[in-house]
């Protein structure tokens, strides 16, 4: 593997920090929609180990000396952009919103922090960890469309807006971003190795549109 | 101490319950309100924490043989319209609303949790602890008048709606639940102990208003 700008870290930290924060805000939102009490502890809960993550990463950011505010600064228009322009309006597009949308972005770190050095890399993959969502999301999504297979039309269109939206945002951050760009150029060794890595992605976000029971 | 009906314990495990994953939504809501992206991460972490206390009283629960849907289910619509009727429109308000209104609450549960056998009342004192609320919100509202003496007006007469609405729901709820009503008054002894009672949390009430720099 090739040798990486190790300036790109706190980029990395700090994108997902914020990234953390605004999942726990969806999560929060997306437990009032919630058709039991059930479902909205269980989302609650989720939420909360957001809340843990974002503290690790900020903790790791300070031991490096580094405001975490500042680190994240960044990258709050482009996720709130993205956040903003893909408000679920049911509970069924908040759950396929966060498994697909957070599975797509957990691909995305993840492949750039096997470029990171240690302890990064680690704690990274750690906060990447499933808080219990997919599992969850995948249950309730199949048993509506099971109710309703009119269900599963709707919500894979509302898949792919997530995805071109997804796109949209991430470009625009790398864009402005030159040393995470340089990070995954110099990770994946070319541009051949960018592609393989977009590859990877788009085939787990196929089979995560599977396992909802929703065409890619 | 008076011997207290027993089968009180899942009604004020119940009602605790949904005043944690409540607790849990408005700081979230106010956490979108911060200022900061600090402020904004201080609130999520005491919404993570009222999760986990969330889940250490539905275990009790579940242990007691109650789901812990229905145990909460009857105290869903008072705590709701609470709620609903006193919605922070300013970050100021909604740090008020969580230093007064869940110091209010809290001191009424802890009250209550001093009638109830073990392990009951270690649980409900443990989930009562602050989360470091009390601090952050002093600090911030103290900070806000000294900048614009003006607020200091308005946020009193904003607790004083808070104290009313309280008032009106926690009667409510004592109403329709005549083993709430009968534990208080046996376990205060009668009728003057509940009004010695009332006359410790209001001398609370007026610590915690005077802490913030307002008239009680």
């Amino acid at each position: 593997m090739a040798t990486v700008d190790q300036r790109a870290v706190p980029d990395l930290l700090g994108v997902l920090a914020y990234a953390e924060l605004t999942a726990f805000d969806r999560l929060a939102e997306d437990a009032r929609l919630a058709p039991t009490l059930d479902g909205r502890a269980s989302l609650a809960r989720m939420a909360a180990a957001e809340v843990a993550h974002h503290g690790r990463l900020t903790a790791r950011l300070r031991e490096l000396g580094i405001e975490p505010a500042e680190a994240m600064a960044p990258f709050v228009a482009p996720l709130d952009a993205f956040h903003d322009g893909t408000r679920a309006s049911t509970w069924l597009e908040g759950l396929v919103k966060a498994y697909v949308g957070d599975g797509l972005a957990t691909d995305f770190y993840r492949e750039i922090a096997a470029f990171l050095p240690q302890p990064d890399r680690a704690l990274v993959e750690e906060v990447l960890a499933d808080t219990g969502y997919a599992d969850f999301a995948v249950r309730e999504v199949r048993a509506a469309i099971v109710a309703d297979r009119a269900v599963a039309g709707r919500l894979a269109l509302w898949a792919r807006r997530l995805v071109g939206e997804a796109l949209t945002q991430s470009q625009a951050v790398i864009a402005e971003h030159d040393r995470l760009a340089e990070l995954i150029i110099a990770g994946t060794g070319d541009l051949a190795g960018v592609g393989q890595l977009l590859q990877r992605i788009t085939t787990a976000h196929g089979h995560r549109m599977r396992a909802l029971g929703l065409n890619p």
